[in-house]
């Protein structure tokens, strides 16, 4: 049976000072009043009941991440004691979900991105969740390009192999790190070319192959904490996890597989990587200034301005974003948006703890 | 016997988000940890004992400025049921002054100006009192302008009429309207200019005799208001003080005054008028961003940050005003700080009073 499997562990540092390492970003309403993680679910509800829905996330955010879904059973929220990236993640989830459900299925997708069709969406992972039901091997989902992005990884295409409902699954070819400028127009041009989106598709039992074949010394930490069981197993979790190899489903597991797929989609895809990234998601007044809360622009142009709890007046400005918390503001030029993570690590280096 | 009057009406929206209705410019710690309010009073404190220094602001922050003095006792507060302009303000002050000392030589200062050498600013102030405890007349202090400002009235200085100290009491020959940048660079280098400072001196006697003479309404309420005298005169004050004729002193009394004389001064005096002028009143780092509060400046320059217990982040911004408090926040160019006012209009026509 289908089991989705939402990966909820960011500690988007890049949404400062909105967020903050005990709210990270799935856990804001960034875009509606509802949490991103709140929506994700809110997405996959059609695909599968709430105790096949499951969360994973971080031991300290698991009562937060519980409080923000109240529709899910609290035991299908599982807490990493500590995070080793996503190829131990999606490991240990496929183990969790085996114990009641040898064949499952997973569908594994990131908490905090922000789809504009949701039919479109079930539609493409019903598409490639039955493909590895039928025919094994890990698919990723990957979306068509719509700019020369140079902020993410791509998908090179191989050989389609069939599809439905005008989705095909392809071979994926290979994996391609982030280009730059002339490269990306270069794949936006070519076709062949898909963002590599992070979502992926295979059954369970498939996965721990791959990782056996793999990463065997991942498998073997996985199998001692599936020996343990749920209930003792607790103890078990917090002494191995954190001696689990660290690698991504990308490099770690994906890459070297055996049998990969990848299925192009086309939903209004958006991961929400950046102030300006959400600046897209929001109207804008005829100046180009984007806003969410409360606030009073006089003559400012091209701003992303955001009021959380705080009025913001933002007045003759332009290209900033300007984010305003009750104990924390962050102005920054858009096009210097990242630095956000700089401003972090000062914070840290400072020991300001207290607003991180 | 000497009595300072120390004016504390003032509403200070250039000041917003830092100042609001209930906390205007004199009640902040822009500068200093105590607030501007204080700081007055500790600046005079060796000029006159706690009961001869008196305050008058509104009804509505009698009790905020009586808490921000425990020094002074609470009947020196007095607090105006209205706002009826400077020239009301002072005569009811002689009034209130002369009921137990019909002697009474007044120092009028302003709340909320920043001196930097007290020690010339004393001395100067009892050249001034002395000069009119002997002499007679009104006496408003001038400040040797060391710029070519734009933004204030001056004075024009007449003959030389004695003085000690190094400091010389002249005839006040004029007041002159703010001038523009060619005609301030003029008065700069005539040497015969100085910046209207609001402070002045005068026996309250020859204060009311000039009112008298001059306003003869506003004197006519002001007697009704002293013959009532101060514990059943309360009822009295709020029927006759917003019948008052609304003027300043400068132009309602000072204009037409019999005798009048200017003391040029010159003790590193600001007031304060704008975040700019606040800027300049901090210490700049390298690259001329000037902070008070929690901040954390990356490639910033020119900036002028203040955090009022809220952390403030600010990346690769120039030539910005930040002021950020725990429910607004403000972003405004340098140049363009006084657009603070349409700001606080905006608010007024938006109904956001809570943040007024």
């Amino acid at each position: 049976m289908l089991h989705v499997v939402i990966m909820a562990g960011g500690s988007g540092t890049r949404f400062w000072p909105a967020s903050r390492r005990m709210r990270p970003k799935q856990l804001l309403s960034l875009v509606a009043d509802r949490t991103l993680l709140a929506t994700t679910v809110d997405r996959v509800r059609p695909l599968a009941p709430p105790e096949r829905i499951w969360v994973v996330t971080s031991e300290a955010l698991a009562e937060a991440t519980r409080d923000c879904l109240p529709s899910i059973p609290d035991d299908r929220v599982l807490g990493e004691p500590v995070g080793r990236d996503t190829a131990a993640c999606v490991g240990w989830a496929a183990d969790v979900v085996s114990r009641d459900d040898p064949d499952a299925v997973c569908l594994v997708l990131p908490a905090d991105h922000v789809i504009a069709d949701e039919h479109r969406f079930r539609t493409a992972m019903e598409v490639g969740v039955a493909w590895v039901e039928a025919h094994g091997g890990l698919l990723t989902f990957g979306i068509r390009p719509t700019r020369p992005e140079t902020g993410f990884g791509y998908l090179r295409v191989g050989d389609a192999r069939g599809g439905r409902d005008g989705l095909t699954v392809h071979e994926l070819d290979r994996f391609v790190e982030k280009p730059d400028e002339a490269t990306a127009r270069s794949y936006l041009e070519d076709g062949s070319y898909l963002w590599n989106s992070g979502m992926f598709a295979w059954r369970a039992a498939d996965l721990r192959s791959e990782i056996a074949r793999q990463l065997p010394l991942l498998a073997a930490g996985l199998d001692r904490i599936a020996a343990a069981g749920a209930e003792a197993g607790r103890d078990v979790l917090e002494q191995v996890y954190p001696t689990l190899p660290k690698t991504s489903v990308d490099y770690g597991i994906m890459e070297g597989a055996a049998r990969r797929w990848t299925l192009p989609v086309d939903f209004g895809w958006s991961d929400v990587g950046s102030w300006p990234a959400l600046g897209d998601l929001l109207a804008a007044d005829p100046s180009g200034v984007r806003t969410r809360g409360r606030v009073v622009a006089l003559d400012a142009s091209d701003c992303i301005v955001v009021g959380d709890r705080v009025t913001v007046a933002a007045v003759g400005i332009r290209d900033l974003v300007v984010v305003a918390t009750p104990d924390a503001v962050l102005v920054v030029p858009v096009a210097d948006a990242q630095r956000v993570r700089e401003v972090v690590s000062a914070l840290e280096d400072l020991g300001w703890d207290e607003v991180l």
